[in-house]
């Protein structure tokens, strides 16, 4: 049956890191804190705070450890960071973080442009950074960005998607993240492809991560509902883009993601209401209006 | 299956009409007949042009006789317009149409709001001009706003759509498109509501009509295709919206739905890369960013 849905689904919001990694100008600590603490607030289980990036290369989320020592860190709520190397990861380990997120991209010219580096060599870098998590007890995540294309290759495979997600689970990923980084990703592909993947590796927790580059970010999101996917990537106010994608939209809005679900009849455990105001409260932040519509649509009348 | 689709779609541009009445400066006369004749030119086989509404509500739209006569009609294409009442019909045979439009919203208050009637004195209304409108031998289209749910009444029962549905194929609706007037419909919704439509009018032709208020627009057009729907309203650029809803963003944006069926592999008959410049070209025309993505975003990478 078509609709025939998973009845709950998990939405991990990404915003304060995939978000505001590609703001222009920096956004001072105290207000992200203030955002990361209102998310905690409305019912979200899992939020990706901040980057343990080199701070030349990404000057915006230079306070992470300051930012994760700050928040409000309730029980039950996961708090994750991206980890691009071995240096990240030990800082990252002395914050005291509890989920680290590491990432390969699935087209070589975007790892490429990404981190200089080819798949191979990534992967070879993440074994002990993946190791030392498992040594300290920390949750691993891993992210594939362009699993559905990528702007200099074209479509890729989906073979090589689920041979690369085997490896990251190989190494030690408990969770996956399949990211359309450039928005080219449709609903057909979206849930052939998680169909392969949930097929491949049934023991293994597959979250989709998707742009609004081509508008189709909620109706991506729909199909891999249909192909049995339950965790969704999303960005509070639909902020993010990807610094290596010239003209790409952001993530898919948390508020709109949320509102389609939960109107759907599709729990997300999200207060609407609530995550619509942290939209609000992004915009208020980076000071300009944000792609998602929730904000000023507002909640459908009952 | 999931994505058991119909293998082709037909679209029903509707920018000209019911974006241009949205706009608050008027569009002058040639800058429509240039946008309508490029609206030809990508594979479009209906385009509804223009509203013979009174100038005194539309002022945008006063010179629908001037463009009707003055665009290109080349064979094949159909050229539909919006038909408000007996006057208006008039003035539409007149000027030599084809296919009229004529509409009935699902909500009481909608119907109230936009024309001043209820529900019933509308479909009395409608009784006339429908009789006279086989006589002259033109096509009859209906379209039924609110079909998912009024900003005033919240829901509205698919038992009363569908009742109302069947009355206007009594009095002569070849083709009915049902309109999510201020973006309330989710996926789910969407697909029951339309199954249910199938079920009972199986020799009408049915169209969705969605607007992208709340960010679900393509998401839902794709839960219609899943229920057997292939007729799709949209706009250009994503213009339009709702004269009686504030703060409703606009309509489907044409290019952004084609790109998502082509990708999918439904076929559209629309040429993707002209539909985008004519994206580009009401930008123009109306002086500000239109909602659509792809003129920003551009057609993906092969």
């Amino acid at each position: 049956m078509v609709f025939d849905l998973p009845r709950q689904v998990t939405i991990v919001e990404v915003g304060p890191r995939d978000g505001l990694q590609n703001e222009e100008k920096e956004v001072p600590t105290e207000q992200k804190i203030r955002l990361i603490d209102a998310l905690s607030d409305t019912g979200l289980m899992s939020i990706q705070v901040t980057s343990f990036v080199h701070p030349k290369w990404v000057p915006q989320l230079k306070d992470a450890a300051e930012v994760l020592k700050a928040i409000r860190r309730p029980a039950g709520v996961v708090y994750s960071v991206l980890v691009p190397n071995q240096t990240g990861f030990e800082r990252a380990v002395e914050a005291g973080v509890e989920e680290i997120e590491v990432f390969v991209s699935a087209s070589e010219s975007h790892n490429m442009a990404n981190v200089n580096r080819t798949i191979a060599q990534s992967l070879e870098g993440l074994r002990p950074i993946c190791e030392a998590a498992k040594a300290h007890g920390l949750r691993i995540r891993a992210s594939v960005p362009t699993s559905f294309g990528c702007s200099i290759e074209g479509r890729v495979p989906a073979e090589r998607v689920t041979a690369l997600a085997s490896e990251l689970v190989k190494q030690g990923a408990e969770e996956i993240s399949f990211g359309d980084t450039v928005g080219m990703a449709n609903p057909r592909q979206a849930y052939e492809l998680f169909r392969q993947l949930l097929a491949a590796l049934p023991n293994t927790r597959l979250a989709a991560h998707f742009h609004d580059t081509r508008g189709t970010g909620l109706a991506n999101a729909l199909a891999a509902l249909q192909a049995g996917i339950s965790i969704f990537d999303s960005s509070v106010g639909g902020m993010g883009g990807c610094p290596n994608t010239p003209g790409a939209a952001g993530n898919v809005a948390t508020e709109d993601l949320v509102n389609m679900f939960e109107e759907m009849g599709v729990s997300t455990g999200v207060d609407l209401s609530k995550i619509v105001d942290c939209a609000r409260l992004a915009e208020n932040i980076v000071g300009r209006e944000l792609p998602g519509k929730m904000a000023r649509a507002g909640v459908c009348k009952r």
